[in-house]
């Protein structure tokens, strides 16, 4: 009787989120889940996966949900299972994306008494979920049913409107734990969140027109769609402003580019003296993580128009500047923009040109592409791809180098990142993510720290046997730091501290979980490994073996030799 | 001069945790944290430890308080760093361990606005923290270097009261973030909490008087030290009064037994008839983890006196039974009753010992040890130990099947285990801490999944060269599940989402640690290793492979010969 009164109220929960588009979850095993586990296993229209480790299991739900935005129920058992999926659930708050974090109880008798595995989940992921759902303990009668329904359908929908973002159930189950397979949901109902567009009023669009005739300036941070990103180069057409965005904007790999655009910009900013202050700055999203467009842009005088465009509304702005917040996506911000009239100016664009051609110059002299190291690997990896490749960007080395190293690109694949709250954990858990939603050639460029932090993500790409590559970027520690000021410390200090040292033989990673393991001995060896996997892809390692100075004495070199050749153009 | 006054105030902090008793410190690389893991690093009265992987860092401090209850400190840096804590914290919460937790965090006008890596940390681990202080912005006023002080002090406190538990400090810091190396701090208050006894008045104790001369059962589920058990044992010979407790308890292991203590209770229990009902139950802590116990305990009629000691004076009785909550150590509570009168009764006594007695038949006849498993392991080790060892018994079988199979044993030890919220997560690297906090030779009991979800505590093992064993049960799988309803599942429903095979070959996992790896194949071998290495502890590993069905199967069968021999000794 329990198990019927138990499974009819879980299977209305199924429904609801059926009716709210969850096809996919992750479960990871236990007691006091288990018949939601198997309802779920046994519903032919979700998809289930199953990860061991909980932390591991949110992240791979993380990259799932980046590829296509659709949600992902996550599901696990009472007590510290839960606790393991908070920094996915941090990460997927910053970045927005729809988790649906379902977790097992103990029913109200068992909690506060010191009962086995149970503690309080009922405000357990704090400010960091968009809404948190206490389920009532199960009941069949026809209201309780559809409360059931409609909450799990209406708090999946709440993930999904904007900003996105996590949610939380948490369900009190008693024992017996096996639900009754011979139930069924007779729930019809069908329920929509139907989409609404914004657009600026008229009044508005031409009070804001004058800006567009104006010297300006694009700022692109936000993780953007290979659609959204050419949606911006034609803007800079449009408009003929320069256009800046670190390797998430995929401003540079999405195919259809813009000559205004500038992916040199952490070289080029800054050299940039008064002549290159805009009148206008309009941003999308977040900062890129071009530490110098940051510093540039906290130096600019007042007096500079700020337009701020998002479609979550989220007015994210840690320079306090912007004066306007735009809540549109960037394609209708950019059709509306491109109705009115635009005066581009040559004397405005062809200095920033000017520089990102010096820019390429100094790259092609300093890095030539003859020698093997971490910074070449990145160079080639980020022009070979293609073939609808994706690209994973680990945090804190990887992206950085990519961001200054990376180009426009002839073949467009797309580039992700954890670049919420930029953690160094979960990285192959969500690599494994983005290739398990898409099934194409995936990449992780990671460091050895963050590629050590995730290993059980390794178990991922083993079981599901996923078309991933990562290159490891080993150097044996904490090579950001070699990059801040920490760098100053005497040795005791700083390497203990900052340099950390694992001393791993990650081969032994790879046969533990059957990848295959490359070291290449040469750029040669390295791109034709590359070029293999995008043809043939599978679950493999390529180890990258660096110091951690060396990507510090070839970015200051890189540097130098910028500012030179730019001293040399202006004694002209 | 922003970098005197940061220094000046985390100094003054530093100094306030020291006043409160903090020696040592489990410090994760970051940015943000710089300042705070310089000056700790630099204080040669505080013992740093260091741990890349933020969930591991929270077990190992965890694992350090569990030997001493002294208090360690947590540092790492913001964002989802701060959130790989919340699982050892939850179970520093459930247990009542001491964690002092400091997070860096961004300033004030760095949130909320889209900074990289920060997120709300304010309220982070919810209800899971006794308290919880945002720090001020550091400023070196005399009034604010005494706040400063003064928080860290009484909030270091705060977590060594009863119920001792988890705190949070999070610290707001700006760049630079590199501390004056210069500064000093002059504070040279003295702070302490001092503590009192707590005893019950005369006229309550002359109520409670004539409960001690009936028929009663001692009940202890609590954690307790080897001086805590004798106490017990003790309390157990004055009252004539049969003492039941699980592995945690080390009424088994703590070298000065009673003739009253039943190990065997899991067997016994489900035999006990309406004679063994008993007129009183005192209560120590929570239930014990034998489920027999629980399942009779809560069948038990109204009518029945029900007491319930706990030093900490949590109510935590998950059976709603206990009348009276006593809010003593059990030092103090049998010292009390000690005084008092009783009257022990052969005749209640006797046949729970003849059970026990029986119960030891059984198990020496279906457990012989002459054949090599799993469960001949689990009781050459619990045997075996002794010379001031430890051991840790990991969730869910491992615990389970010390309880079931360990008997009194001849010489000392200690026993713990994670068993506040019963998480698969984090033992190995709880067990670091307890070796890295006694330097006694250590051991970890586990099974495969638990084994694999903290691989990267072996990266602790490692960098310390600590002395642990671990006992890998492996059984390629959810092992407990077949303990559970779920074993009735077809295998297309069980295998997937219980049995969940992992299919790794841990021996390359202890290759990429550098672990010696032992893989007995006779029931001597692993007997001489484990003596080996209880004089000559080291970094090892080994594994006991088994089958998941293979312990239902013995434990089924030990049950079924302790029934046939009471029904046989009912016959006589």
């Amino acid at each position: 009787m329990n198990q019927q009164v138990m499974t009819d109220y879980l299977l209305a929960a199924i429904h609801g989120f059926k009716a709210a588009g969850i096809k996919r979850a992750v479960i990871s095993p236990g007691s006091r889940s288990t018949p939601l586990a198997l309802l779920l296993h046994r519903d032919p229209e979700i998809t289930c996966w199953i990860d061991v480790d909980e932390r591991s299991a949110a992240f791979f739900a993380l990259g799932m949900t980046k590829v296509d935005l659709q949600p992902t129920l996550l599901l696990c058992t009472s007590g510290t299972a839960a606790a393991n999926y908070y920094p996915a659930i941090c990460e997927a708050e910053a970045t927005n994306l729809p988790l649906i974090v379902l977790t097992a109880d103990r029913p109200p008798e068992l909690r506060g008494v010191g009962a086995p595995q149970a503690m309080d989940q009922q405000s357990l992921y704090a400010s960091h979920v968009k809404k948190m759902v206490e389920m009532t303990v199960p009941e069949n009668t026809p209201n309780i049913l559809k409360y059931s329904f409609w909450q799990a359908a209406t708090t999946t929908i709440e993930a999904l409107k904007q900003p996105r973002g996590p949610v939380h159930l948490n369900f009190p189950l008693r024992e017996p734990l096996l639900p009754d397979f011979t139930r069924t949901c007779s729930i019809q109902q069908n329920i929509a969140y139907l989409p609404t567009q914004q657009s600026l009023p008229a009044a508005v669009l031409t009070e804001l027109a004058p800006l567009f005739m104006k010297k300006g300036l694009l700022v692109v941070g936000e993780s953007l769609t290979p659609s959204e990103a050419e949606t911006l180069h034609a803007l800079a057409n449009h408009l003929g402003w320069p256009l800046v965005g670190d390797p998430l904007t995929n401003l540079a790999t999405c195919g259809e580019t813009s000559a205004h655009f500038l992916p040199q910009a952490d070289l080029i900013f800054p050299q940039l003296d008064a002549d290159f202050i805009p009148e206008v700055v309009i941003r999308f999203g977040r900062l890129p993580v071009t530490k110098n467009v940051l510093l540039w842009l906290s130096g600019l005088p007042e007096g500079i128009d700020w337009l701020f465009v998002d479609e979550s509304g989220q007015w994210q702005d840690q320079l306090h500047r912007s004066a306007f917040l735009l809540q549109l996506t960037i394609e209708d911000f950019v059709e509306q923009v491109s109705k009115l009239p635009s005066r581009p100016q040559p004397e405005w664009f062809q200095p920033w040109q000017k520089l990102q051609a010096v820019a390429e110059e100094a790259l092609a002299t300093t890095h030539s592409l003859t020698e093997w190291n971490e910074t070449a690997a990145v160079r080639i990896l980020q022009q070979t791809l293609g073939h609808d490749a994706q690209l994973l960007l680990a945090n804190s080395n990887a992206i950085r180098f990519v961001d200054r190293y990376g180009t426009v690109t002839g073949s467009a694949y797309q580039v992700f990142g954890n670049r919420g709250v930029n953690g160094i954990d979960g990285l192959i858990s969500t690599v494994a993510g983005i290739a398990a939603a898409s099934q194409k050639p995936t990449y992780l460029l990671i460091g050895d720290l963050a590629f050590f932090h995730d290993m059980n993500g390794l178990q991922l790409l083993k079981q599901y046997q996923l078309p991933v590559t990562i290159i490891l970027l080993n150097n044996n520690g904490g090579g950001i730091f070699s990059f801040l000021s920490q760098n100053t410390l005497s040795e005791s200090d700083f390497v203990p501290l900052f340099g950390t040292p694992l001393d791993l033989d990650f081969q032994q990673a790879a046969k533990l979980y059957g990848a295959k393991w490359h070291a290449p001995a040469t750029l040669t060896d390295f791109a034709s490994q590359i070029e293999q996997s995008l043809t043939t892809p599978c679950f493999q390692i390529i180890e990258v073996v660096g110091l951690q100075k060396d990507p510090v004495i070839a970015w200051q070199a890189l540097q130098q030799e910028f500012q030179e050749r730019i001293s040399n153009e202006n004694k002209r």
